[in-house]
């Protein structure tokens, strides 16, 4: 069944910006972003100059997705710090941005307490802004070497529980280099299994509201030569019948210390389908996105968003006529339910793939140990 | 929670478009749609002169939903025979014009034995041609009829199962009058209790790709004063599991044998999730939807459609860029699976409710003595 979808983007080329960077021209340091709501149409950059800028660019979700989030926050800490503004304020505004994924705050806190213990050592901004930023380059760098250990901890735990080979892989909205410092998350999985020839497909979910499957998973698919077919999320229920999945990758955006997973809405559904069809549902993740103040998926904050990205279709050819600037689908006056993410219980997750190990099975005990474990590494 | 997302679609108007109707003006007999694929942008009448234009409404999904398939079915042969054309010829072509749904050929069947009847009696094409209408008329009230007896027991079922009332449900796709001559399948259940007080909210599912629950259940919701909100359909797991759902009431394409249902994809999904959550799932559909030819699930054949209903967004307001005449979501190259049902075998069916009683537990025992039920029925 999978070979009739067969295909692999050849009219797709690769795109020289990346996801997010620092730059320092002679009018000043900024943060270029490559807009990700104009992808695929257009491979457009979105240069910050000061923290609010930024704010938006995360509130738009010109860059969005969890790592690259944390790197986004911590940049912009340091644009702050540059740009002599008020590193506080700028650090309170990047990080209540959006509300769910933990490595935003982590990452703003991150270049917060770099530039902070800097300022109190040498009592001088310019200095404390240098830390600040030395701060941020380290978390990209260090997001990329754990997305190469994702990878390899993944495909690992995928040719394991799948010794044939032949992956079938299912994934849920978008974990490949636009999220990340590196190759992203449970994308990097999927690509590593492609690189050794073990990947037969890769299902995209298409990911409504906001299409971040059909626009960016399938563009990185189909960057990397993948053999890849995108599907309606409803769609998924139709694969598991008829034996089409091996296995479900995800991202996460949050994970509680109990193991409960918040992720892009439409996780959880196929964390129930792949229970019923006994198929392994991989979650992969740093392990800073684990949140030992989180203590279970009742306490995970998550994000309503507005009903217009349902009621309307967005983009950037479409004429402006709708209350979001989209074009109206549903009749004017329609509400829409519309949550960001869904939790999905830890009992329903084969695995949590990050780069410090795999927990398996999913239990407090064993995320605080493997948390502890990576504490201490980092100390070390 | 639900009462945050509180509306009633104070902007839209009733339209005085019936879904279906024949008309005999000067010039010839037609068949007269209210083209669906504008909804609910504009109320705009498709006016179908002969067999093959009916045939390419079916196609394009201006005329869509298992009941009024069959009644359109039945239409087409009448206003074939009316014109003059080749019956047989007009019959096969619309009977083949959507594989899934068992009504179009029953429809086109109950017409085309009318009018050969008819034809071997008399010897008069002009009298075959007026048994054939007479047919098409009887089916269209008939459903009527059926949509009005399936709604009186569906409530009664719905208020068994969940007697506290102020019920929660969850819809996908549409099943309104704009699928029936009458009020539909399962909108007609929530209808029915909306009018006696007893419904709380209507969840609305858009319905990917073609957003049938967005353009058309909302439209018919908010012309009805029902509180209804619309969602992504992957947002539907977050409902279950914040307990917001107590019953899924849906519609059916096609009823095996064995009590597997042909509905909309998305439809097994939904099962999977009720199931888990034990939540009753309720399929309402007239018995010509029970096929006994069918014995099983794996024997339904489930149609394929084009995979640019997936990566570009169809709407009459978008510029045409795309091979389907839509905008383009996806990298260009991209293929899409893109299956119109999916199949929910009978042990996740809490309840199938037709006009002539309800089957619950759903069996292939049950189900043939409906069916039989419903023969004596109709013969007597």
């Amino acid at each position: 069944m999978a070979d009739q979808y067969a295909q692999s983007g050849e009219d797709s080329r690769p795109t020289d910006i990346p996801t997010i960077r620092w730059e320092e021209p002679p009018e000043g340091p900024v943060v270029v972003l490559l807009d990700q709501t104009r992808l695929p149409a257009e491979e457009v950059e979105l240069v910050c100059t000061d923290a609010p800028a930024l704010v938006e660019a995360i509130r738009s979700l010109a860059v969005r997705g969890a790592p690259v989030l944390g790197i986004a926050g911590a940049y912009g800490v340091a644009l702050a710090a540059a740009r002599g503004f008020d590193v506080d304020e700028a650090a309170t505004g990047l990080a209540g941005a959006r509300p769910t994924a933990v490595n935003l705050s982590v990452g703003v806190r991150r270049a917060l307490s770099a530039y902070r213990a800097a300022l109190a050592k040498s009592g001088d901004a310019g200095q404390a802004a240098i830390a600040a930023l030395v701060a941020a380059r380290a978390l990209h760098r260090e997001d990329a070497e754990a997305s190469a250990r994702m990878a390899e901890r993944g495909l690992a735990l995928l040719d394991e529980l799948l010794p044939g080979g032949g992956h079938r892989i299912l994934t849920h909205c978008n974990t490949g280099s636009l999220v990340s410092g590196g190759e992203g998350t449970a994308f990097a999985v999927a690509l590593a299994a492609h690189r050794v020839g073990r990947l037969r497909r890769l299902w995209v979910d298409e990911t409504r509201p906001l299409l971040q499957g059909a626009r960016l998973t399938a563009y990185e698919a189909a960057r990397s030569g993948m053999a890849y077919t995108l599907l309606t999320d409803n769609a998924a229920g139709s694969l598991f019948a008829a034996g089409e999945v091996d296995a479900v990758l995800i991202g996460a955006d949050r994970i509680a210390a109990d193991g409960s997973v918040a992720n892009k809405v439409g996780s959880y559904p196929l964390a129930v389908l792949a229970r019923y069809h006994h198929v392994p549902f991989i979650v992969v993740a740093p392990v800073t996105t684990v949140d030992p103040d989180t203590p279970d998926g009742a306490s995970i904050e998550v994000e309503q968003r507005p009903g217009f990205e349902v009621t309307e279709v967005a983009a950037p050819q479409v004429p402006v006529t709708g209350v979001g600037g989209g074009m109206p689908v549903a009749p004017l006056g329609t509400t829409a339910y519309n949550p960001a993410f869904d939790v999905t219980p830890p009992e329903l997750v084969t695995a949590i793939v990050t780069e410090e190990g795999v927990v398996s099975p999913v239990t407090a005990e064993a995320l605080e140990e493997l948390c502890a474990r990576s504490r201490e590494v980092t100390i070390g």
